[in-house]
């Protein structure tokens, strides 16, 4: 097969036919990224390639630090062109890794360019996307991506201004909706606790003396954020909380700026996601889950550069099915469980996440319990391919709600290329090799659902994704 | 390759030829299922597809639930075919699914229907598979499947009586056999822990007041068993138990019905269990392990249906190699080690498992210590597929003792069928990819050791398989 | 494809093209294996193929056991040709193990016998191996291997005797240095701490008292060792420790011979750890760490037998990736982290140690941070596939310092190419499937690095490596 053509990545005929046929023209609902809605406003046209590229990606920072490029030419001062060369010198070495497909896949699509970027053709290219880069802006490159729904993250305490005037302005073919992430409000360890609790006190017209006040103040926050389109919520952690004693009087010392220890903190933190569970639950918000991380693991690098630039990485979590089913198990019995998505970066875990999911699935609401994308680290071909077969292996594969970005690149839309091939690739096999009937109708169906028309009923975007 | 034919999962020449040569009509011996010996006694006709297939079967329960059918039509009281329909309208969803290539596979084999179901042939299979249905009992489906020893499950306190009209009765071409499962007498922090003991106690003709009394009334029901033909004791456990101080005096908390604590516990059932190993091993009985489970997740969902209903998952494992190896190392400070074979439900203890049992083989004694099939929701084509290459990367897998059903359901018999295809598979391609010499000879008799001839005389069962 | 032709494992045109152009060719430098130097300085030709294979191979050792053979034909008092005639009764049954692909490796390149090792072919094979063995010798062998650069397994306290008498004698066309291996000096809990103290004392001419002078001590022999050409140092663990209270003072309790905890005696292993590291880091010296091992599980085989005798095992690692992350954390404040090499046993940790090693990567060191070579019981085709795929996900495949043999025989060296054909075909699959060019300069460059130019640069071998 020819480099990266358009039967990348599908090797049979069957699955060739279902990309083609069934996902690559399907619409996208980007139901998690973490995009400034600014930028969606603004729509200013891009500076160049590395501004895009390289101005706040830190998988390929990363990439380019194990090479061994200097910082300078990665979060350092040297002109722009200075670190596109880097880029294209390290690219070759990353044989195998996603990030040598998501570059050479978006040089096809947004710039139709299919030579390999290498330093031999570093300058040519560069000159070349350029060119057709300050023909794009965000809004061009959603509307040639076919993104039709896209959420952002949002802190409870955000006024959502960027979302009012985008939604003021009216529809230009993709809806941008805000979502819920009250990471900041239950991380009572923080040292800028108190002074979030103000902010976000302030924003809900209410002044947060306990934990009643503190659920009141969120469940307006949610009430305001529903209002503005929101469907969906998301929590990051390091592990998943379990309920204990504690929790209510560890939040007042949080309020006083008092120091508060590691289990009446997650007491805390168990409260509150089981509260908000139910507030999900009531106003049909779906609630993500995402753990496993170790975040800043390099002093040097923090002191430096702050955090998100390319110093975290994947924790262990062998008790994480443990505590998933905790969790689970106790907002159940505080009342209706939530739809949930659920995410760990650790891929060991995906096993026990789908069996434990699996004990929570309910009547009438399929696919309620979702096993979450390969997500971060792992949307390599083989973590994707991991994952989806767990996901067969464990539950319905035809109810999964599919690919998201968790980018903040506008060109990261190609990520659902990458994930769509993957798996018509995988189904394709499957039926090539008598696994599955040869019904091109119900495997295009199972393929339709998976790249749109689940998450589409999953998060209730109908209205939206029709306009 | 056509849907599901005779070469389905058989990938090369090699494997067709291992399969259909050496593997197809190879009998079966089932030493470890869940099917109730009054069952095969009585023999009753089969009422109809859904009494067979939905009647107990969590599984397909599970994948119901999660393909969002209401429990009516599941646990419920619809009607037989209502349920069946359900059941069919879920199964293409479930592509990937073991449980899609299980069904097929029934269909095919005890009801000559090789049609996909699915929402349009649903009406028409279960009209002719009941048809055929009328024609088969349990005895007759265990002829057609060439099942030559079946091992149930039993409790220690268990009269046998069903195994006992089955002797008397005499042969009918299948032995069945009881298996030696103490888990009640284990587990001293339940409620009812004192009642079953008064029970088991009345069993074995002795009253249990303490350790040595119930060691004693093991040994007797063991004694017992063993005179009835049981060659094989099971444990499951959440986690393995260590050795610790307290055991026998938290034994005595729990035969007065006191609480016991989870250290306490634990010490009192690693004593228990490192006795019984020294008994299985002084009887030549086998000692299956079985860890990594969580159970009832869902309070809801236990309060409404109890227990095994589909509720369980995969329990995390990071020390379960650590804790087999300590228990491993008591047993044999203790005396001589049993046969035994470990199962954990959880795939990523695969390694550790087959590699802390590689310290335990011993002399005289071929794959004394065996690492159990997948197991449970690990059953697919590609948890096979992985026990099989750790087996192989890690220990003799020429010594492997194979497949069994741990099924309540007697047509559950294709998954020996299932495992056979994924075995010859990856037999055959090695050899066709040079790994293995294309040996004909050497190459059959592996796949005829690992079907059958390695159970047969692992188990000592070989009389019982002759007659 | 034949058996274990001169394709084996090469399964596209691209891998073949690959292997026998760039790879097949390129020099070893095995920079951490187990062989005494002393078999090089006397390079004594072999006995038989018995001693050679079976003298000390706790792989095979293992194999037989699981197999049922007595320990007799193991580490017992039978014949030469008796071990062997076992050795060739288990092998067809380790069928998919690597251990049956390295024996015929063997057998092909160092006596040119290509015929499948077995019951049948037994006896001539042993008397074909055998009047070739006679012609070789370990120089021979390591000249035949093109062995440029080998790192022996040394104590801190060992004179390095052989080595100087190597040195002395001058190139033989294969530089034999030490590797500096503390593990004694951190063990602090060992009854003969104190001893082995007072020994390492002696030979860095220092008396130890404190933490202060074991440092010192320490410091000085790895001078010694520098001056002898040492580049590479080793740390086997249980676990990786954690910096904590207690640990002079557990020291000095461990000097004087008195009992230390667990927790202080971690506390002392991770300061000196710390030390350690930046002491490597000052001299250029590479840092390895081992660990998911639990060794001797079984008190029988070890009261019998000793240690490294084939009854040691992977431990769990849940926690494994935020421990590696604490201890980078800690030796990063403490000064530059040195080159690091990182290889746990547990293969579940690998995604952890990929991303946590990412972390830590910095300027102008290219492929500072290595996640190393599936290890000991990993290293099987699968084995290897998974860390390769793992580490071109997560890092930078082509800065990869690629094989070690980690062992204790000549012979092993065929793993060089058992893991060459591996790569070879990965990377040669990936360029036939479209996923990277099909640019034949630009992939040899890739496999040439791995194979070679990487661990040469890394290490800083150039001058060895070239004379």
């Amino acid at each position: 097969m020819e480099f990266m053509d358009q039967d990348f990545l599908l090797g049979g005929e069957t699955a060739r036919y279902l990309y083609h046929r069934h996902a690559e023209g399907m619409p996208i609902i980007d139901y998690h990224c973490h995009i400034d809605p600014r930028e969606i406003y603004e729509d200013r046209p891009f500076e160049d390639l590395s501004q895009v590229w390289l101005g706040g990606d830190h998988y390929k920072w990363r990439a380019m630090r194990a090479d061994g490029v200097a910082e300078k030419y990665i979060t350092g001062d040297a002109a722009p062109y200075e670190k596109f060369e880097k880029w294209a010198e390290t690219l070759p070495r990353l044989i195998g890794n996603p990030l040598y497909h998501w570059t050479h896949l978006e040089l096809q699509r947004y710039f139709g360019i299919s030579e390999p970027l290498g330093p031999g053709s570093c300058r040519e290219i560069w000159e070349r996307a350029n060119e057709q880069l300050r023909l794009l802006s965000p809004r061009k490159v959603l509307a040639r991506s076919r993104v039709r729904v896209l959420c952002t993250t949002d802190d409870p305490a955000d006024d959502l201004r960027w979302h009012a005037l985008l939604r003021e302005e009216g529809d230009f073919g993709c809806r941008v909706l805000p979502a819920f992430r009250p990471d900041l409000a239950l991380q009572i360890e923080r040292p800028d606790f108190a002074a979030y609790i103000r902010r976000l006190g302030r924003a809900a017209g209410i002044e947060i003396g306990d934990m009643d006040a503190l659920k009141e103040a969120l469940d307006r926050r949610l009430d305001f954020f529903a209002s503005m389109g929101c469907r969906a919520a998301d929590h990051g952690m390091a592990r998943i909380p379990l309920p204990g004693p504690g929790g209510k009087a560890a939040l007042q010392k949080a309020l006083r700026a008092e120091a508060v220890g590691p289990e009446e903190a997650e007491s805390c933190r168990a409260e509150l996601l089981i509260h908000l569970a139910g507030a999900y639950a009531e106003r049909g918000i779906v609630m993500q889950l995402h753990y496993g991380v170790q975040r800043n693991l390099s002093p040097r690098a923090f002191a430096a550069l702050g955090p998100d630039t390319g110093f975290d990485a994947i924790a262990g979590g062998a008790d994480s099915g443990l505590r998933l089913a905790g969790l689970l198990g106790a907002i159940e019995e505080a009342g209706p469980v939530p739809k949930t998505v659920v995410y760990s970066l650790n891929p060991t875990d995906n096993a026990q996440i789908a069996s434990v999911l699996g004990c929570f699935q309910s009547a009438g609401q399929p696919g309620k319990m979702q096993h979450g994308s390969a997500w971060w680290f792992n949307d390599s071909q083989s973590g994707m391919r991991d994952q989806l077969t767990n996901l067969a292996n464990y539950s319905v594969l035809g109810r999964f709600i599919g690919m998201l970005t968790d980018s903040r690149s506008f060109l990261s839309y190609t990520r659902h290329e990458y994930f769509r091939r993957v798996l018509c690739d995988l189904l394709g096999g499957w039926a090539d090799r008598g696994e599955y009937p040869r019904d091109p109708d119900a495997l295009g169906r199972v393929v339709e659902d998976i790249c749109y028309n689940n998450v589409r009923a999953y998060f209730g975007f109908d209205a939206e994704a029709d306009e």
